[in-house]
């Protein structure tokens, strides 16, 4: 068995970033710039933002947070949308989920220019990458074949099973996975909360993708000698042992499942670290104006 | 084993459009009107164009055929785009594909305004399909899901395994058959050139989904007793008992899997004229502008 370590990944990654960064800064161009929103306060969209922001100043970018009330109406955010839309010196930016109740999270994301859309939700983006055009790969997604390809995972002809159809990770990795490219070339089950016969799919899967929300879901009986397993699980369940009060707990019951796998990712320091990861290259591309003009 | 006569639910289906139309006519509102442009003289694309400008008016629209010349460039086709895309009247309109050589099919589906793009090509209307959200979603995997909508065929939980990742056939019913909704709700499989085991995965379906190109390809040995059976393949094979001295074959080994089938398409008269229903279905919510105001 081997740990598929993303928090070594990540910081490779945000080296060769910042590498490339400086040279761009040695050559005169232009820093690349993300922006973030924050609305409230909520204690998991701080610390994403403020890894967010960490992440930025590592990769050597400038990043500008803007932080608005709870109470900030769907007008107020769509117009610091469109300010940030045509702001020249904003390459990318993203808006922190979840919402407020108040506010369409679909509204804003469409109000997103595409070209900015750092993030990969904008219908433009989902498209392209669903018919295989350049385009801002969502993050989790990206990440998770960004890790596949540094461990040189082969994918081709095998059968991937994809457990979970979210906008943002499970429809995404299945598009990835099953296209005609390295990695991927799969063939490649989706399953969700309908799907007879779940054990069995797994059963028969070389490589499982966990991304349902389900603690520990899955479990040794369900996993085949051999696989790879990727787990995107990151519920949090309270702990005693912790400081904060919390754990972060996966999909996948680490501890029995993890003897049986050739490649397993943990949870921390798994996926979790790639997703910030796929946000910076994003931006970097956005910077270089790499994928649109 | 039962026949889905895909014949018959397309004239109930155009009867219902008619009927519709009829009423808004009644009612003073906007006759819906398809523009479609055909580049050259393609033997398959006048077939088909004729059976689009035919459908029109068995369902009371207006259409208006362009023409255009084989040598028409690049530029001219896009002014033409242009021009659809401005002129009022114009509800909806669809560029026939293939294009010639010379012109990038991609970048006139981009220049179609998604509004318009009743054909769903444009990333647009790709990424809104994929997300759940309302949109024009291509006809013919629009006609497959119709075609079960309308059979009653039972798809929740099931095992559906569709052949092929075509843009325009393969990946968009897989989203289909996958979202929560019904039609759909169902485990699915995208298998393509790649995949291994191709046969076992085959002999688990409960619902194939054929869209390969490759005649006959799935064989009474590739599918398992009960299983539903959609044909989507139409490729035109030499014929000496034709007068076109052509014949469209399916992807499937019809007179050995049908006996196997709960329900399976014939080809030609199941699929086919399904695809041309469900552009027709487009243009009337582009009319009625149902989807985009």
């Amino acid at each position: 068995m081997k740990l598929i370590d993303g928090k070594a990944v990540a910081a490779q990654i945000k080296q060769e970033i910042a590498d490339e960064v400086a040279a761009i800064k040695e050559a005169g161009g232009k820093t690349p710039h993300l922006a973030a929103i924050l609305i409230g306060h909520d204690g998991g969209s701080e610390t994403y933002v403020a890894h967010k922001v960490k992440a930025c100043n590592e990769c050597g970018f400038k990043s500008t947070l803007i932080r608005m009330d709870e109470d900030t109406t769907e007008e107020q955010l769509l117009e610091m949308v469109d300010k940030l839309n045509k702001d020249e010196d904003v390459d990318g930016f993203i808006v922190q989920l979840p919402l407020p109740k108040h506010i369409s999270e679909q509204k804003v994301i469409e109000a997103i220019d595409y070209r900015k859309d750092v993030d990969g939700f904008h219908p433009v983006n989902v498209g392209r990458m669903s018919i295989g055009l350049p385009c801002f790969v969502s993050a989790t997604p990206a990440g998770i074949m960004e890790l596949i390809k540094r461990y040189d995972i082969d994918t081709k002809g095998k059968h991937c099973v994809v457990l979970g159809r979210s906008n943002i990770v499970g429809k995404p990795v299945a598009t990835l996975m099953s296209q005609k490219a390295t990695p991927g070339n799969a063939t490649v089950t989706i399953c969700h909360s309908a799907s007879a016969n779940l054990k069995e799919m797994c059963l028969q899967a070389d490589i499982i993708i966990a991304a349902l929300g389900v603690p520990e879901f899955l479990k040794a009986d369900m996993v085949k000698e051999g696989a790879v397993v990727i787990d995107v699980g990151t519920t949090r369940v309270p702990s005693e042992t912790s400081k904060t009060g919390f754990r972060l707990c996966g999909d996948v019951k680490f501890d029995e499942v993890a003897p049986k796998c050739s490649y397993i990712t943990p949870v921390p320091g798994g996926v979790g670290p790639m997703t910030i990861c796929s946000l910076m290259k994003n931006t970097l591309l956005a910077g270089k104006k790499a994928i649109y003009s």
